[in-house]
């Protein structure tokens, strides 16, 4: 009989699960083992492939900023951008995807506070190089070339509200519709000097002026369902109004989209009801070519929902990771870390690995199978090309920090009767099944859990 | 009887479609015709929300840079992106997804040539007004603020190469592999003092010494299928060693892939065997970390595959567009406009459109169908909600402009039998088709364009 203590480090909201031989409880965490969970999840981001190793990189990550992501980070952040996507251009409202510079030569409202510009290098040290300058007409060219030079896009709202007038044709001039990206920002970082990069999501919503605070609402409702869709602990992520004092300018209403990361609260996502004024002052005020069809010479209100979907990345690793304990003897203090990261997140669906045989013979079954799982879009990792000789508790360890939801092993089983073993990470139960139903129980087990 | 003259306005390949009532022949262009290819390809692009209105992003997208996409645009360039991805990720080949950073603060092997800086305008404005500064410290420190801030990436070869190391733990210290990505890159633009977007594709394939020759040969090919495979008219695409005068610096051999546009030749993609240099010289010659397991010391080779996206999509557009004509008395002359894009990179698979009948119930039906097609991930518009009268020639004729791959018209028919309309973008041809039936009539049409 095993005890053991399960720590669903990042989650408040006990439970219990009871498998056959094990018993699993969840402990309270203390302030010191707070710090340890933080550089558990970190260590393992790194150790199994989601962040470039380093430390100035994993503390753009914890910050919730774009950092240089391996590969099994790019690929989780890369799914959550595409369900966000169909989230929004998929839910029944009429929402178009457009795609805008991320460096714009025209004046932005913000004006010059903290405003990111592209310089070219050589131009500058010209001017810098003219003997003949005088010190003023010197600064006075330098502040020149700067105010020609584009500003790098902070976010993602700029760009569609200067969209708002051709794609008004598109709905006929009717409201409301949407306009939806996905793309890089720029932020001056604190203090340094540096910039740094964001991964935004921005749906700019168009809206007769009486309807903005409910869709305000429709919004706030549907983003937060979302998040928590994903979720293993969904009441980590909450909403909350935002008090007056702190709206942002031009915004009469606006919610947060709010993650308990094991570090304090920070911000996943924003909802604000920010009316016409913005609309207008993009277009010079010309209100003939922004009013809509049943409008009597309204303008339409502007409902803006953004999301960070660098944190958002952050927020579900963090999510996921579980800690489990397992007291083997006084001595011998066993400790599991499993990722459990939403099927339809995890970047990697299955591993394939061969067991005892033929090698030559089992590889090839191998790479059959790869090509069944890539061709239904199933993303596999190639276990059996591994050389060095592991462990099976070894290999199903580093699988379950990976995420990996299914591990299987092609054996001398599989040559004479077909069959393989399935190794499940939530249950770590193993089944016996015959290779020609793999790939269909693969599918309708994601298909499922991406339907609930 | 009509005759039909076909011009497919962008192809050199001859060819001949019969149909029933129709003769169709291609004719010679000359230069000022070419000229007005030209022109309707762009004016096209804006009118059916590819790009977005305005002459300088008009020409931007001419020039094979990065513009603001209109709805259309940016769902044909994800497509391209996502097959790019998919054709490259999925060949069997050990290929990893990874995301870098578009901006980095570290030396860069180019220099200070040509290069593009985000500078903070504050910091730089508050350099320029201190009065106390001599010209020369004024000069000095500018230089200074110029050297820390972080220069905007020209490409993404640096990025892969840093993640060498790193990545060379994932595959057991075992070669070849790749690393791929896709991003933004940042051009100066020539004289403007602008700076240019792209959109580009990397994969950066390290592979022993004595094979790079043969991986150049073999990305070449696959790359050139790939792009063909796409095309309405294939030999448009071709491909070309590199003259060992015009070879980049560090490289052995070099191969581009060219498309014919009406204007000229120009390159989507390289294929570059890089050799070692620029690998070690980023690892600042630390030969011990860059050995693989059976290198016997030697350093992997460095073959580079890249591509231009938002060229790409314009050669696609380029490539498709069909212009027919037909005289159908001396006195008129009817144009019809095709976008024949391939079913899988095109925008919008299917419009859904009512005709006669009970508006309300013809709606419901056509939103259920919506539904349906949404969640089997065809992409519709639905025409439905248009509720300007428009004849059924201006619609056809505008959703042949958009690419539209097949036409559903829902009326009185459908309410009583449960049959529907479908028009073929291709054919023109009008089948009737029940209801149930057409969603798996879609989907196997798109999936059998994906699999030739």
């Amino acid at each position: 009989m095993f005890v053991m203590c399960v720590r669903n480090i990042l989650s408040r909201s006990a439970f219990t699960v009871t498998l056959k031989r094990h018993s699993w409880r969840r402990c309270s965490t203390s302030q010191t083992e707070t710090v340890d969970q933080v550089t558990t999840l970190l260590q393992l981001c790194v150790d199994r492939f989601f962040v470039s190793p380093g430390h100035a990189n994993v503390e753009l990550f914890q910050r919730g900023l774009c950092c240089s992501y391996g590969p099994l980070g790019m690929e989780l952040r890369r799914n959550l951008l595409d369900q966000w996507w169909y989230s929004v251009t998929r839910s029944g409202a009429q929402v178009f995807g457009i795609n805008t510079l991320s460096s714009s030569s025209r004046e932005t409202p913000t004006g010059g506070q903290g405003q990111l510009r592209i310089v070219e290098c050589e131009q500058l040290k010209q001017r810098l190089g003219q003997k003949e300058l005088s010190k003023g007409r010197l600064a006075e060219e330098v502040h020149m070339l700067l105010q020609r030079s584009p500003s790098m896009r902070t976010n993602l709202l700029q760009g569609a509200l200067e969209q708002f007038v051709p794609s008004l044709e598109l709905v006929n001039r009717k409201l409301p519709f949407g306009l939806a990206e996905t793309g890089l920002c720029f932020q001056p970082a604190e203090g340094s000097g540096c910039s740094a990069e964001v991964t935004q999501t921005s749906l700019v919503w168009f809206c007769s002026p009486r309807t903005s605070s409910q869709w305000l609402d429709h919004w706030t409702r549907q983003r937060l369902k979302w998040w928590r869709k994903f979720a293993l602990s969904p009441s980590d992520f909450s909403s909350n109004e935002v008090q007056q004092e702190e709206l942002e300018q031009a915004a009469s209403r606006g919610v947060r989209i709010i993650y308990n990361f094991p570090w304090g609260q920070e911000v996943l996502a924003c909802v604000w009801s920010r009316g016409d004024a913005e609309l207008l002052h993009i277009h010079k005020g010309d209100r003939s070519k922004l009013q809509h069809r049943d409008g009597r010479r309204s303008i339409p209100h502007v409902v803006s929902v953004t999301a960070n979907m660098d944190r958002g990345a952050m927020a579900f690793l963090s999510n996921s990771l579980q800690q489990l304990k397992r007291e083997e003897s006084k001595q011998k203090l066993h400790q599991r870390k499993v990722l459990k990261l939403h099927p339809v997140l995890v970047p990697i669906k299955v591993a394939l690995n061969i067991g005892r045989g033929a090698t030559v013979e089992l590889r090839q079954i191998c790479e059959g199978l790869l090509q069944e799982f890539l061709e239904a879009k199933i993303s596999v990792w190639p276990g059996y090309l591994e050389t060095l000789p592991t462990s099976m508790e070894q290999l199903n360890a580093k699988y379950d920090e990976m995420g990996v939801l299914f591990t299987i092993i092609i054996g001398e089983n599989t040559l004479e009767s077909g069959l393989l073993q399935v190794r499940s990470r939530d249950t770590t139960i193993k089944e016996t099944m015959h290779i020609s139903e793999i790939k269909n129980f693969l599918f309708r087990y994601i298909s499922a859990a991406d339907n609930i």
